[in-house]
């Protein structure tokens, strides 16, 4: 049986702000990787979110950033490895006991913006911020970005983990993204999304934009949450593959 | 056999500014009310702390507040029951998450500043942040300054509790601190704090700055760490109760 | 020839997050009071605001509120008058400043949420928020609501000023306005407002909810900017207001 | 007649927390940078330090930095420019603005931690900055490091400015510091300060550790303000200049 998650970025609304339309994710979405107040999110929004995923049977996941408000965890920061650690463990730990006391339970990690680009091109700094998560909670499935440092770094742990692909981007023969800025980099139509993710998702396999295959392990599908397309890419993938056969269900974790 | 505890309140640096001589007060106080990002500290002031707290003995408690960073806490917010409530879980569940990843484990709890002269006066309000906070952890020791709406709300819930008194202020007859404006309100001799904590301790009770005796249970004396004289006041207080034959260790948390 | 200014907040985007459709309501109002980064905007949010504003010929207002982000300055905070006349001096003169290096200039001030509303119940403290702003330029127009302790204190001042009324609320016989939770207390239907201002501004008075007159001096509509209907209950009453021979234009200050 | 200026940074205290002993500093030094807010500073520290400057006769700049509180503006920001100039601008509008409702002027400028590193380095990014600056008071004079892109800079730009040399560090043969990991990098000893400073002045250039002369233009001398010493290298720095005949005063700013 063919099987896959889809998850998507969650609780990025700020006090009056609101950011995407969670709700409406969370009815589609099979795991929510949900901010942790540094580069997003609030206390309230947290547990809001946490609240409606929890109703809804969505996988809850920490998903920590930079803290960096303004900039939404996207710029790049160079801090001491400690100090990231340090800056992990906290929004972990907040995530981990507000979902239990909320009645729910944290199952999975996702790094954050250009705290995640930044391990998905570098094992060390990976590996030292999915050790601090680990730290918190050794039971936490680490999500990581297929075929990159990321995935290294949970295989070198030998941690539970679960690779991912974007429902939404064009990759290259390394598996990087094709750069924003060229034609083709970002799919915005719903029935492609839904169509290639299908493809992927039977072949094992990151399908390249010149056509080439790289077989990696497809865990989950990553929908962004705050385009205006949002909702409807994620409707349009999730209705594909279950047209196609393809049960959408939460990933278990898997491991070296 | 006589005992109490000593606390005082710690990692309320921010990134590069420091407050107080935490290494210094973590020699002499049995138990650190420690900041959780709110209104002070920040995650590598909060793992500092424990780390030392923990080599040295001293008991971990979570010092949630609101989310004030300029004001230090110390200016009241009329916020929302439920928003309150998330406020309180987000930072315990920090505290109590980052402690256990470090080694340690979160004690007790004690609320901060303005959020604690409001709890102090409004028994529901205190109740709702208890209960937030025990939500996260239900073995948490709940510190409340004794015979004030905080004390009442502890016995209502029945959960665990400590009671705390002042090293370095006057009490009025009704149990409340003498305004800070009058005289003789802050003590700021260090033996004067010593004797007067002896003579509390050892009587089981607040006594006034008139001379009366209020019976109350006193398990905690609470040392100030931001004054210039914070390291003597405690030093002292210190060694004059161990003069007198007081045990100073832990409270073990007292139930009605 | 009657005549009435149209005004609505701006500016309180932030960082990744959007509040409200500035560039659509700049093409219908004729003044803007901008965030000056305390409870909303940032610096690239000012700077693009004032943009907009100055090539639509739309007069620039400095906004100053509570340095409260995640309350949106809505949450009533009592800090020291020394501290509180830093507070608004810094916004306005970062207002005023960058307004001149884009080839504008600020006409005047409106203060924002919980400092707005406690400005309007004490007249000292708007007079104390009114000189600091002043003590930045003297020219500024200060915006007051009109028939509160703010209208009391531009005249006590002396300076220049415009007093405005709410387009989507209804007001009680003593000028303040109908508890939000009672019903016609906020009026959403852009055709009504747009009625009931035409009403006011010729009859140069307040209208109450229960049909009583409060003659006042009308020199500004306020239009909320961040609800779902603020563009169409913006366009409506400019229609109303231009339909029946009202000119829409900015004010020009008046002093008692 | 040989005369220098002594400049200091200031005004980096926020909230609670204090950082230097700006009182002091202001005693001995001719120009205080500011901070503006942003990496440090809130608007009732800027408005102190201005107002205890201005009485001092101390030259008042604006010292801003990027938006980071908790890095203290020394982590670099990769920002596009036109946001960094929207920074500048609302940073130096803020001080400039508030300045004189104080009754003073800011008469300089110098970039803060992280920025003026980079614009050490880069003469674009330099330029971009002291461009966004006088956009908002064309008569700022850009301090600037001697030999560094920040000169290379000003010189382009034809704007008046003061070259500045650091008292306690040493120097590289390329006008760069000396990395602090090797000894003798940072200079803690007072006496030995103040000589290389009347050696420095006198001459006319950067005399390096290696014994090279880089003639370049001296005109301000920085001292740190917040490390322990701070205060004494300031006065020792100041009275070996005095005792060599060398008058200490404010720059006039000079240009190409």
């Amino acid at each position: 049986m063919t099987r896959v998650d889809l998850n998507a970025d969650m609780g990025e609304s700020f006090g009056p702000w609101t950011m995407g339309d969670d709700a409406a994710l969370l009815q589609t979405v099979t795991s929510a990787n949900i901010a942790c107040g540094a580069h997003a999110g609030d206390p309230s929004v947290m547990a809001r979110t946490m609240r409606i995923a929890i109703e809804n049977g969505v996988g809850l996941g920490a998903h920590p950033g930079f803290a960096d408000l303004q900039g939404f965890g996207r710029r790049r920061l160079n801090i001491p490895r400690a100090e990231l650690q340090d800056l992990i463990r906290f929004q972990v730990a907040a995530s981990v006991g507000v979902a239990r006391a909320l009645g729910g339970g944290v199952r999975h990690l996702k790094l954050h913006g250009a705290l995640a680009n930044m391990a998905s091109e570098d094992e060390a700094l990976a590996r030292d911020c999915y050790e601090a998560a680990l730290s918190v909670d050794p039971n936490l499935i680490v999500m990581v970005l297929c075929a990159t440092a990321q995935e290294q770094a949970v295989r070198a742990l030998g941690c539970a983990f679960a690779g991912e692909i974007f429902a939404d981007r064009a990759y290259n023969e390394d598996a990087t993204l094709v750069d924003r800025s060229l034609e083709g980099a970002v799919i915005h139509d719903p029935e492609l999304a839904g169509r290639r993710m299908v493809e992927m998702v039977q072949a094992g396999a990151i399908l390249t934009a010149t056509g080439k295959r790289i077989e990696t392990s497809i865990d989950t599908i990553c929908l962004h949450g705050d385009t205006p397309t949002a909702v409807q890419i994620a409707r349009s993938v999730r209705a594909a593959l279950e047209t196609a056969g393809v049960t959408v269900t939460q990933f278990d974790g898997r491991r070296v």
